[in-house]
């Protein structure tokens, strides 16, 4: 039999971006966990968000078997990246193999994920808060990319984090920044949008900031979800208000 | 801690045509297997086909990591139907607990395989044949449906197969009953369409048999996939024959 290794590309910096993509802006994936009660890997459909550290977050219900099965045992398996029209195998996707730890509902980190999935799924109001759910983080020890036919890649797990000393930081001012945006900078939407290569323009009242992190910007209208990574890596909370005043900048509205 | 049972909705007629619907339709997947080297469970897009007895099956290449998991543990679990636009958890979808059985390849069962899933995946002909490439037969214990919110099921997996003594003589006979319906029944397409409630009319050339079995007739055109059910199981050659000249005569064409 082959090695399996053989058939893998050399991973390069597309790859990467592309694996970071994938992760960072999937608003749903299939999780695979081990059901306790029969030992067999058990599939089902979750809504995601990234935490701070780019870490996947899952919100789950008590009641469902995901939810047991993570309590019992952390290992688990994320896909993420949906096929469009025609052929489904020509569309990137990427297998993150996950251990996946509760989040206490009356810590910091609850708080912190919790603005952040209502950031991506405004709809998760309606039962975010309801006593049996909690998040999970699901800490990627590696993953697998595949970009279409004979393009495997594998994927570090660290290589999916964002390791920045001002993570916690970032998170604290989340509110503020999102302020300072939307008064300051009320056109940022549509920069980042026409840099992004998306057509649609849209009144500036519709988009919303869905999230801010030391690699970049979220924002989202509706269905539409955009990331906006910023040139290099922050490492505080001045170069994030510089990296925001600078894509505002780029072109002139009046 | 509530018992999970208390959530799920008693199984009726409308559950089982929604699981029946799902596992026959959806022409993908995400597979859940054990990875044999980390104990992981390890998710992946696979392309689906169903075989004549409605057990679902997938092809897969040796050199992926969930055919040697298979090849180690038959334990799997299959997420199917897509979320489209909007909420995806609005969506129904359904986990199937399965275990996988490989596929001769130099059996019948294969040669029946290969046909049925080229029929659903003309550009599989690209690496069917590729002899790293092989069927697993993924057959259904029990699936989890879920119909949306607060919709859930426990169907068995009895109820998600074809019992029918003629499984095999229908298997034996597809292509002549395929010549049946294009020198026959060229129009059969359109009244299965207009049956379905599709409205696109399309040249009937473009159309194709993508399967037959003791429960229906599939027809496909493109991306777009109709099941059409008869109206009671059939257990011969001739209850085949004659549903197909049924539902060719509900419309007059000239």
């Amino acid at each position: 039999m082959k090695d399996q290794t053989s058939t893998l590309r050399q991973t390069d910096d597309d790859a990467l971006e592309l694996a970071r993509k994938l992760q960072h802006t999937s608003p749903y994936a299939a999780l695979a966990v081990i059901d306790p009660q029969t030992q067999f890997p058990f599939a089902s459909r979750i809504l995601l968000c990234t935490d701070m550290d780019g870490c996947p977050a899952v919100l789950v219900s008590a009641l469902a078997t995901h939810t047991a099965a993570l309590r019992e045992d952390g290992r688990a398996s994320l896909l993420v990246g949906e096929p469009g029209k025609g052929d489904p195998l020509a569309y990137a996707r990427m297998t993150i193999q996950c251990r996946a730890k509760a989040v206490d509902r009356d810590g910091i980190d609850h708080k912190r994920l919790r603005k952040r999935f209502l950031a991506r799924h405004p709809k998760a109001a309606l039962y975010i808060d309801f006593t049996d759910f909690c998040f999970f983080r699901l800490m990627p020890e590696w993953a697998s990319l595949n970009g279409g036919f004979g393009r495997a890649y594998r994927i570090e797990g660290r290589d999916l984090l964002i390791h920045s000393p001002a993570n916690a930081l970032i998170a604290d001012h989340a509110d503020e920044i999102e302020r300072y945006v939307y008064e300051k900078f009320p056109h940022i939407f549509d920069n980042i949008a026409a840099a992004s290569g998306v057509s649609r323009k849209t009144a500036n009242s519709a988009w919303r900031v869905a999230g801010v992190d030391c690699e970049g910007l979220d924002i989202a209208e509706g269905e539409l979800f955009i990331r906006y990574n910023w040139e290099a890596l922050v490492t505080s909370l001045d170069a994030t208000y510089s990296n925001i005043a600078k894509i505002a900048s780029v072109t002139t509205k009046t």
